[in-house]
């Protein structure tokens, strides 16, 4: 199956979309995803605020008033930030105001404190105010009713803040997928416990589950399962009955004892989606949808499974989550050496970023290591996608690196 | 002062840097910051692996070896992966071995599967091996005593696996600054209660502590306290004794009950750093020191809060976690208005982005509100920076959007 079958097969098949919701404190909801439209339960302001510090008048009551022919007016009280106003505004009256406060009953404008003069409770205004001069009118900013919050929408400082305006404490949004991640494989061995001879320690239920958790899911990590068939299919079965999600890494290749799409096929409908890629790395991979839980079974290679997670799963997750399947960030690039493709298969070569001389950004293969080296997957900043159509790339050619690191 | 003096004056006297390191699993430590460097305590592998399905020989043996003259072995048992070898080769002998087992005592190549024959434990080897062929040499990926991963650096799913594979559960990081959030203001209530007539809701307590959170930090969240001279100086008290670094909005124009920067600077030595901005909005932003904790006293209005916070608090809270300040993310954009700035102020205008019909972006200003409308926090997708020294942007000019969401 050809990558882009396979993303078509993902969306088709799999139909990933978001879970359920549910409520969370908005202190808690930073980057979680909104559930429905929020509507505001309030006008903002809540009242005509003034937004000077002044005097609220009656504008009609300052018709004509100009700086060598002040109207005068009589102060009958302070009005407070903050409380609502103890006094109102009759004809030929005005009260001390603050930025901030309720404009109170009766009056319709706010002159500045630079336009007037008071002397024992009488004020000289030296402008004429017009109607609603300085008065943030109650619902300017905000209607009751009014949607201020889309479904779907991230979580951040601004929308935080946006909710915390309405008093809003509490907020629903979609639930965060529960993915299990799992290894198996009869050379790797949990990192913790002591390493047997002939056996190395297992990397991918670690990093996958730190991709899990950075594609915006809840990683549980279930660590190395044994590659007998019996103990591998109860482990996924205990994994999906706990999930939404699972995750597993090891076991996809031809080896007599690379049991994992079997073991997967077999614990329940409709089964397999995709069963061997055409691309490099990444052959091996096998997708199946069991109920509505997608499996991904990744390759063992460290790097090989969290490329491939990167392409294909973390969209699933993201999906899943309520977002928007995001693309990865890309920078262009000069290629440094020549890259080559796998006949026939779409490829993905990892580099690393440098600048040369004239500051240009240069992206050089790292090595991947024929079986398995593990130090590509810290010095890879990002990788290159050579389409099934080219040969190779050439040395000095504009390519686009897709970023795996934050590091531009 | 101006921004690029106060930019100086944090650096040289809040000399913000990390903090102490705790230990923390491993799956727990995405987004930390290593607190050391790490070294190896093994061999990658940790023995010679073969990278291919075949037969472990010793590559004299094999001389000559060729696909009409193959050379005979005689295979004496098979080395299985994740198992210690249970057999050592002697001259004219072979080992069947599969990928990833490790090459057993005697063996110095591994021949391919493809270019053997095996019948009733007689190997027809039709191909010369060399030395090392096919095998990956104990040590080969990373040497045992090799640094691997630097202090300072963030772990996201490479760095974690990496750490895995050296059998690491528990790694050594920069402790998480705690800051303390907390607003001020006679007309502010707090979310989630009622709304006294006269008052509004606070933002700032939670969209600050969003935006704590999203620069590395843990919010503490205080809400709203009283500006009442003691009260707020009590507050502020405890939330220093409590935390790392302290936030506050509010208080810190020039009406009488505006007490904050004078209660900051009384809580301790050396006091205050900044006292007021040449910049818009965002003029009456306090900075202090108490000990060693910075206290930022930000403007009330939540807009000028949260891009004051940007500007100036989040680069102190990701040096205090141990991370370089990080730049905001910029794009190159075309302004669609002219904009004017604040005569002799750095005048920053809040945007919202769009594209024309030629594609291109465009960078409109999003009305910020003389009274602090909140819309323009949901609104906004990034700002514009306006230097002292310009006195407006012009319509179709090219300008640079830092961005404070993930628009593009």
């Amino acid at each position: 199956m050809t990558f882009d079958e396979a993303k078509r097969a993902i969306n088709e098949q799999l139909k990933p979309k978001a879970l359920g919701e549910e409520e969370v404190s908005l202190l808690e909801a930073n980057n979680r995803v909104l559930k429905e439209d929020v509507a505001s339960t309030l006008d903002i302001p809540p009242f005509n605020r003034s937004t000077v510090d002044g005097y609220a008048v009656k504008a009609e009551d300052t018709l004509g008033a100009e700086e060598n022919q002040p109207v005068k007016l009589e102060v009958c009280g302070v009005v407070n930030v903050g409380e609502p106003p103890k006094i109102s505004i009759s004809k030929g009256e005005a009260a001390e105001i603050v930025t901030g406060a309720p404009v109170p009953e009766g009056a319709d404008a706010v002159v500045m404190v630079e336009y007037t003069e008071e002397k024992d409770d009488e004020l000289r205004v030296y402008r004429t105010a017009t109607t609603d001069e300085n008065v943030m009118k109650r619902g300017t900013d905000i209607k009751k009713g009014e949607t201020i919050l889309k479904a779907g929408q991230v979580l951040g400082a601004p929308e935080i803040g946006v909710l915390a305006a309405l008093g809003i404490t509490k907020v629903k949004v979609f639930k965060v997928p529960v993915v299990a991640v799992l290894s198996t494989g009869a050379e790797v061995t949990e990192p913790g416990k002591e390493l047997p001879a002939g056996k190395i320690y297992d990397i991918n239920a670690y990093s996958l589950s730190t991709a899990v958790r950075e594609s915006g899911g809840k990683p549980v990590y279930l660590g190395v399962v044994s590659d007998d068939k019996t103990e591998l299919h109860k482990a996924l079965e205990r994994a999906l009955a706990s999930s939404d999600m699972v995750v597993t890494s090891g076991g996809v290749s031809v080896g007599p004892r690379d049991l994992t799409p079997q073991v997967v096929n077999s614990l329940g409908e409709p089964g397999l989606v995709v069963s061997g890629l055409a691309v490099k790395p990444g052959k091996p991979t096998t997708i199946a949808l069991i109920g509505r839980k997608p499996v991904f079974a990744l390759p063992g290679h460290p790097t090989s499974a969290l490329l491939i997670f990167h392409l294909l799963a973390r969209p699933v997750i993201q999906l899943m989550s309520g977002r928007p399947a995001k693309e990865t960030t890309t920078v262009k690039a000069k290629a440094g050496t020549r890259m080559f493709s796998a006949k026939g298969r779409r490829t993905f070569v990892m580099v690393k970023l440098k600048r040369n001389k004239s500051n240009r950004l240069i992206a050089e293969p790292v090595e991947t290591g024929a079986s398995g080296a593990i130090t590509t997957l810290a010095k890879a900043d990002g990788f290159v996608e050579i389409p099934e159509t080219h040969q190779f790339i050439d040395t000095d050619e504009e390519i686009t690196v897709a970023l795996l690191k934050d590091v531009i």
